[in-house]
């Protein structure tokens, strides 16, 4: 999701339920990679297209953990949707990639849309993955936009069977992958207060030409950040607060765990972005300051030498009467009237702080 | 509707339920089309004017659909009103063009109002209109201000038959309308976007006498479609949450869906905003920092050949007695002085960083 | 009422139910006038001071209206709420011109106050007063601080029997002078939009010196607006609500109109605010634009001729050795030398785009 | 109340109860006077201590007003406290002059703190003192922190009898008490109002060097008032909605009134706010148009004048082969010259309209 | 705390319930101190370890403190859990010193977290520490980071039984530790206030280069303070209503003052806040109009003589024809015209009140 969504147009005058992928193809061909656990058990398997030994298995395994990487094959998406019943509609938005973060209860599955985030190589820079979770009785199904994602310490925990995990149901696992994916929301923000300590360094040390352009671009990849914070909040209660009986007890009390750290995030985003904004300021104010101190060396040297010249020229015209001019101290007192007016002036100036 | 409304005061003081239209006018006769269409039937006609033969057809098929272009046609409103019994009320609101978007439900029949944008030649530049939609047991009446609408997608899909739409009754109907007018904003809003980047990139690069002007007409654009897309939001939820007999369960399941999609929209709208807003700091910000190096140049100059003419000046006053001038070497010790104190400036400018 | 109140202070100390015209008296002797009229009666009536004639009719016709043109006479007013039985409360409120727009139930009659705005003679400029409203079982009285209102189009209608009013109780009479009031509005609205758009062009074709001022007026005209608008919305929802037996259930239906209308009301003032703040931001930056330019014609002037004196200044001295002097073609020399360092200068500001 | 607080440290670590006194000493010894009242009785004495005479004649009377000035006895406040029954955690409240306005019910007796303000010798100056209010059965007890305040006309009131105040209970005097102090409020905001009107006149005509200081106290002192009127508004309208059995039915009515005032109170307040933070926006472009201006008449002087000073260098310069200085008209020739280069100039510089 | 949140990532995609130490280590080795009290019995005792004579005391007095200093020693804080039954989840909060202020019921013992400031050696600088209490049916436990901290004040009142604290319950032990820490941050708002008036002071009199970044710092901290503060308020609120058997009634009534002093403090902070922002609008108008006067100057320097300059320059000129060089009047007649041009150059900035 970039700050502006721009592909949303393709669908306009579709009828509802039209399968259109919307977005970027970030990747050439989908791939499927399952893991099935229980207490005991652990099996996992990838695929490269859909495949009926698939089919077989489910709901053979206590928990089944489906993963798909890429949306842009329809007929794969449209097979997903019929084997496991989910709805046209919510299909249509999995392909979507500018979904905004939000939870659905349809009783048989619960829905949720989430936004994933990467930090890229410099601070205050990242990419941002969509990715869907379908949670139900025995099963979760992850859909992203391309291979890689933040669930890795998840998928270690099964395997190595740490933590609670392999003990309990599909709903604790949905839990466990929204926990990291909230939890890399605060890596992605230690990265923007970085950057943005960096900028508050440069704006408070000197008013660069850069500034003000870094500074635009920190707030809106904060708005952009902000867009998914937000309606993650309002996800995670609705998700917590829903009465299906797919979540256990258990799991609810940890997804109030979940709910606290999205509030935190909210107030890490708010004020990373007021600060953002109050370094603008600092940024005028440091160019304005700047322009007064150029105006005052110009000032200060115009001021002086000015006059100077206007006397020396008054000495250098060509009148035939100057009795000045024959003299004999004429050149130096001249000189000395100067030397007089600039230190008066000098004085002047220091009095003003100028100098 | 513009930004300001101008024509409002046209009625100031009638009696409530005078038929006065306000707007534009924007076509010479208003047009009358109309679809009839069940699962197996598909009648279309268009009329110049009212006709007795249209009254006729009246509940003989499942879904009528009759448009209305040009409102300033009083007595046809008047007749329209008569035949299917809309309350003077609405008929005052259908012809005022700058109603805010509202639903109203008057039981017998559901009336809505909206707005609809198209995109203009520019991008950032949109022409609009008021669409005004009522709902009956089996049929649909939209008015519009002038011919040509975003309607044409599901009027071929009611030709072709594609989808459900065919199936299902006046409500879907009502839906489908209201689903492609909300989905032509995400197009006005892309349109948007683009013109912001646009305008993003001059005011980045360089600071243009035109940027604030831009951006003062971005700002004021959004606050229109703004105007258009947060009553649209309440008017959708209203919609859904009426507990009219005139729509199905399974409509208000899509209208869930559209309602997700005005939330989207505003989201969009208040982004778009906030980026617009940051643009007018970035561009003073610019315009105080080029100000600065204008500033430093002719400091820097001034600075240098100000003293320096200061000192030709000396020498060339007429005394009789300045012995300098007759030295042999005081040319050209004068010409060195000067390129010391040039070279002492020029490293003090350094040190400044102005260089 | 001026955006500052200022004579509410008279009142300081006083017991409750003192009647203390607050405000400046803008008439000098109070008139009135009633209208009494039913289906098939009209009679009216102007008095130049209270009558007993006056009320003997009370009661004696389906409808009277009592305007009252003119607060200062407290003893006229008195009479009034005597006949009446007008709270003291009421009353005080009544006189005292500095008022929010507020209603009030006191079961046996109902009580608003409300702003009239009148425009003035250049758009943007406007002048208010305050009028009252007592609603009773069979009669209106209206109070209003001198002649002239726009209630006219209500009289005409009762006159001429046009629409319904005749036909209708005190309750649609109330109606009938709130929707023209609130439709006064949307006039005074539209000046200021003309307002508002002249001192847009202004500032977006030359920073003016006076815009800054311009824009500090239409802000707080604006703001006067919206303290009468915004409690305006609340009063018309808050009748709307009453359950007073005084409200027949069509005129209710009517008032949802005008509280539809006060929504638009606020949204326009709204629109109008944020358009006007906006503008002195252009303004400024138009300013600034402005004092950039006369910056670089500076610059390129003294960057261009500075040097170029100090060169001529240079032969310009007595040396009695300076072997250029006597060359022949020193002076033509110079001269192109001089013209080099111009055209490259040229060059340079042309690159930096100053030209 | 200053706007910020400063002596509230002092109590830090204290146990709850602790009778601390905050704030400044304003009255060597507390003073005690005492109205003791009835329809047909008036008594009214001034006590310099503690009396046990006082004691006696508690509960004798239909109304006893006991006013204390001057806090930091706190031995006084526990006797005080004892007799009349009241908490120690509200004599502590009393005590703290740097309380929020509040409103707390203790069956026995209600209890609330205010703010009193006294306008200052300038406008825009006032004077700021905490008044706690407690309320009983038949007496009411006002602190203060020193002599003089804004009940003067309560007391006149009760002492000629006028209004309905003799004839009412205790509960009455509190409201007449609170109805002064809120209309206090309105005077300090006319005040307000007129040092605003001042400043606006002084940076609508000239930008002066003080306005932006001006400005920033009035801000500051318009942050204290609301300080004490919003919280001001939520206590009256607690106290109106209190279940205590304290305050009679036509009490409640005429707190409604006031609490209408804090309302107003509140709109002024904030309408005062918005107009002081334009000030310093048009004050500002102000600033800006006048350095544009200043700008101006150095470029047309610099630009007119530096160009010929070049040329009469290049004919002082003394090279020996200048055919020019030998031509008859040479000198004229040149005179000329310049006279057209400043017209071109001239008309250059009204074509930009900079003169 | 700091502003920005920088370990929290440590602990991204570990299961939950894991005992990670997310903050700065700032002691070497943890200390345990204990009070053991009740109205007649007083125990002190200091640990540097855990010790099994420690839990063998537990639940033999009526109420029991064991303050932990220091956060890192992972099993001594799941030793602790143990010994109490404190929640893995809580556990987890309680090392890590980034947490928002909260509270949590979780029945047999009640949670809170909370943020404790200290002033640091200059006004407006202030060091934080987390604070974790578990208050249980007899006993108290405070987690800190570090030693050092407020409760001096309560400490001192057990020792001595000064006040109730000795004759009531572990409830109001608790509170009395939380009216301490938040009386402190009036202690620290007080310091902030006094460094806003000290940059106040500055700003208004000279606009310092620095004045801007002191500004920005303040901003900072009244940032971070607001964000202790706010969820303090919420949390102390959540407290007050908590049904809980463990805190008793009295214990309530003290709770709602501290309430009241959130309040206040929430007050303080955004009062400070705003005053702050306004400072930087003042430091900008300063520096703006500082930038006026230094342009003035420039300008009448540069008016008065670049004039006569090019006069002076005139008669330098080396033209065999200049009748005015022979005449004997030349020279003063030259001289007296500039100074008259002076002279009306002077009156003409007088007029414009350069001068």
């Amino acid at each position: 999701m970039e700050v502006f969504q721009k592909k949303r147009s393709r669908k306009t005058g579709l009828p509802p339920g039209s399968l259109v992928h919307i977005g970027d193809q970030k990747v050439e061909d989908p791939g499927i990679s399952i893991i099935r656990y229980g207490a005991d058990i652990l099996e996992q398997e990838d695929f490269k297209a859909w495949d009926s030994r698939l089919e077989e298995q489910i709901g053979k395994h206590p928990v089944t953990w489906i993963n798909v990487d890429g949306l842009h094959d329809t007929a794969l998406m449209q097979r997903i949707g019929e084997v496991f019943g989910i709805h046209p509609l919510v299909l249509e938005d999995i392909v979507n990639t500018e979904q905004r973060p939000k939870f659905e209860d349809f009783e048989v599955f619960l829905f949720m849309v989430m936004k994933m985030h990467f930090p890229g190589k410099k601070p205050g820079v990242f990419h941002s993955e969509q990715v869907s979770l379908v949670l139900g009785k025995d099963f979760v199904i992850t859909f992203q936009e391309k291979p890689g994602d933040v669930f890795d310490p998840v998928r270690e925990r099964i395997r190595k069977g740490k933590g609670r995990i392999r003990k309990m149901g599909a709903d604790y696992l949905a839990y466990a992958l929204l926990d990291v994916l909230v939890d890399q929301f605060f890596v992605i923000l230690e990265e923007m207060a970085e950057a943005i300590e960096e900028v508050e360094e440069i704006v408070l040390k000197s008013p660069e030409q850069g500034a003000a352009h870094r500074i635009h671009h920190l707030k809106r990849n904060l708005l952009q950040i902000r867009r998914s914070v937000w309606p993650l909040r309002e996800m995670v209660n609705n998700l917590e607060k829903t009465e299906s009986p797919l979540l256990t007890k258990t799991t609810r009390v940890f997804l109030r765990d979940v709910y606290d750290h999205t509030i935190q995030l909210i107030d890490n985003v708010e004020v990373s972005r007021e600060i953002t904004s109050g370094l603008l300021e600092v940024h005028l104010s440091s160019l304005s300051n700047r322009t007064n101190q150029v105006m005052k060396v110009l000032t200060i040297v115009a001021t002086l030498f000015i006059p100077l010249t206007f006397v020396v020229g008054v000495y250098g015209m060509n009148f035939d009467y100057m009795p000045e001019l024959h003299w004999k101290w004429g050149y130096p007192a001249v000189m000395l009237l100067m030397l007089f007016a600039v230190s008066g002036m000098l004085w002047y100036f220091r009095k003003k702080r100028w100098l």
